[in-house]
């Protein structure tokens, strides 16, 4: 397995170390063999050389079976990189490049990792989010009318294609088959956009028409926030377009135990471009380069992307590689009982080694 | 002042009802003589006449002071109503048409009342969202193309202008002027929604410098989620456009009780067309007609009406019987500690009694 490696800004190049560890131990027990590459794109990287992610950038990267991405992202409020020119030129310029049209979220309450929400246990918080990555209000469709007078419009447009939705649509059929409680719930708010609503709506509708052991659900989006934090039980598999599934999946990082803890891989389940996988945390400027980042969400995202990458490229030594490390990560989070998950006493390096030891 | 009274659908005549006995009881006291009439816009007056809210219907509705308004919704899945009729046709018509241009949406945590957030108490939770409410993808600005084939695209516009937006931030910080901790906090999603967000962002920090006494924050919105549910006591006011403040208002019921609480006003600060008042909750069909259902965010609703519409008409005494209403409303709610609210076993006019009671 051919890995790009993008550790990035602020405590990335740590987390990112700290998997890597975890990669080489597990890698000879089931037979992996892997090569890492380094690529430097970042905020750093921009404010020194002016370069994002280049065409060219990305047909090398093309070359590699799956990207890990530590965190990108300077200085909050660094006027030099307004208007999300990283976020844009790196995050969203690889998902859109590659056409990974899947982001793929666990919201799963880990064992010691405590929630903010009372009375929700493991058992209540344990669904996946499958939220659409390439259309929505993603695209940058949009623009102004007399801009910087008092009579400035902006429009800023969603779009969704029958293509795009269909496609990430079944997929979260598929996975939702694969899973005890075969349940998928479509979130939108068809009630006001009933354009873009309508086009999910009725792809939802005919493509369950084809999985008919997979029981449905529709929640507007608002809703579906509300039963985040009341009943969050009533979710097995999630599926939202672009904007509104940013929104919930960062809720869903909130109520399984926060930033620290969530994982995330973005992927083209055809295989057509290599995945990247990143942790939903970003660069954390003011704890960076002191060994005291939770590498938990970049191992776990390490684990998700041999898995994915493995089944999509049928290799099943990086499959049960992935497996491994997230039932080691499930057997080292209740160290972290009782403790704050940024501020947990133990090294960056030391969680590493936690991991390595429980695998 | 005169009240136009829609009752709507399902519980909204019960808890309208319960509503009007408060108000009944509280006029005399502090010099208010109001009258009120009744409309009979909702779900089930369209499905008998084939009407929603027609021109001449606004027209009519103009002559009040405020509207008063219970809850319009049919069953969930009615095909007859899908598409979101009675929601464009009523609620979002009246707040386009008599330019309610602000939507505020408290969120307090009431005495007795209980958040599902560990930790968490009344001294944490308690914020004002502003939610713009006229324009974003609220505007119903779209349309299909190669609608019905695999070729399908559909778009859905955010609209945001100068005009709309300031006038929005404006209320924001005038409010916040007026609170004890003036912080406010605009929530967007500058990053990737680079032109309605830069509209957004730009008119902030212009008007910013016209309230040098209130301090400003910006969260994207993913991230107020997350705050929402880990460290809600971040926020004292948020100015939010219509499509994100629809998501966090409803979130932010939730972590202060649910929707059994929530207030809600639909307001023209300018006093250009009058105000509608409701509760955020729907009109739970399933348990109509059986004075179970919890008329007490509709009585806040109902203060809330009193205070504004007295503020932006002048008139003392109004806003007088809003305020001994909020507070009666806060007299009562510890009498639900340890229920819950949607079944707490006292009836829909018992509990209105014991808001007369309290006031
Ligand atoms: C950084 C930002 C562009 C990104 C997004 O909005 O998708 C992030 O919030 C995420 O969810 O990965
Ligand atoms: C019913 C619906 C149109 C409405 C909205 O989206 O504004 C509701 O969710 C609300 O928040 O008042």
């Amino acid at each position: 397995m051919k890995l790009a490696v993008i550790a990035g800004d602020g405590i990335g190049p740590e987390v990112v170390g700290a998997s890597l560890e975890v990669l080489k131990a597990v890698a000879p027990s089931v037979g992996l063999s892997f090569t890492t590459t380094d690529f430097p794109f970042s905020a750093a990287h921009f404010l020194e050389t002016g370069h994002v992610l280049s065409d060219d950038d990305i047909a090398t990267l093309r070359g590699y079976d799956a990207i890990l991405l530590g965190a990108v992202g300077g200085l909050p409020n660094d006027p030099r990189l307004a208007g999300g020119v990283i976020e844009k030129g790196v995050l969203l310029k690889l998902r859109f490049e590659m056409d990974q049209y899947i982001n793929l979220r666990p919201v799963s309450l880990y064992p010691g990792i405590e929630t903010p929400l009372k009375n929700k246990t493991s058992e209540h918080i344990d669904f996946v989010c499958v939220r659409e990555n390439t259309e929505d209000l993603y695209c940058g469709v949009g623009g102004f009318v007399r801009k910087g007078t008092p009579h400035e419009i902006a429009t800023q447009t969603m779009v969704a294609t029958r293509f795009g939705v269909e496609r990430c649509i079944r997929y979260a059929f598929d996975l939702a088959k694969t899973r005890k409680r075969k349940h998928l719930t479509l979130v939108h708010k068809t009630n006001v956009l009933t354009f873009a609503g309508d086009t999910w709506h009725r792809a939802f509708q005919e493509v369950a028409e084809e999985y008919p052991d997979v029981e449905t659900a529709y929640h507007h989006v608002d809703a579906c926030c509300m039963f985040m934090v009341s009943k969050p039980e009533v979710y097995d598999v999630i599926v939202v377009p672009n904007m509104f599934g940013d929104i919930i999946t960062d809720l869903g990082a909130a109520i399984a135990g926060g930033m620290g803890i969530a994982s995330s891989g973005n992927l083209n389940p055809d295989g057509v471009a290599p995945g990247m996988f990143e942790p939903v945390h970003g660069s954390a400027p003011d704890i960076a380069g002191q060994n005291v980042a939770n590498p938990i969400a970049t191992i776990d995202s390490l684990g998700l992307l041999l898995r994915e990458t493995g089944r999509i490229k049928g290799d099943a030594a990086a499959v049960k590689a992935g497996e491994q490390i997230g039932d080691a990560v499930r057997k080292v989070t209740p160290k972290f009982a009782g403790k704050n998950l940024d501020r947990s006493g133990y090294g960056t390096d030391e969680i590493g080694k936690m991991v390595i030891e429980a695998l």
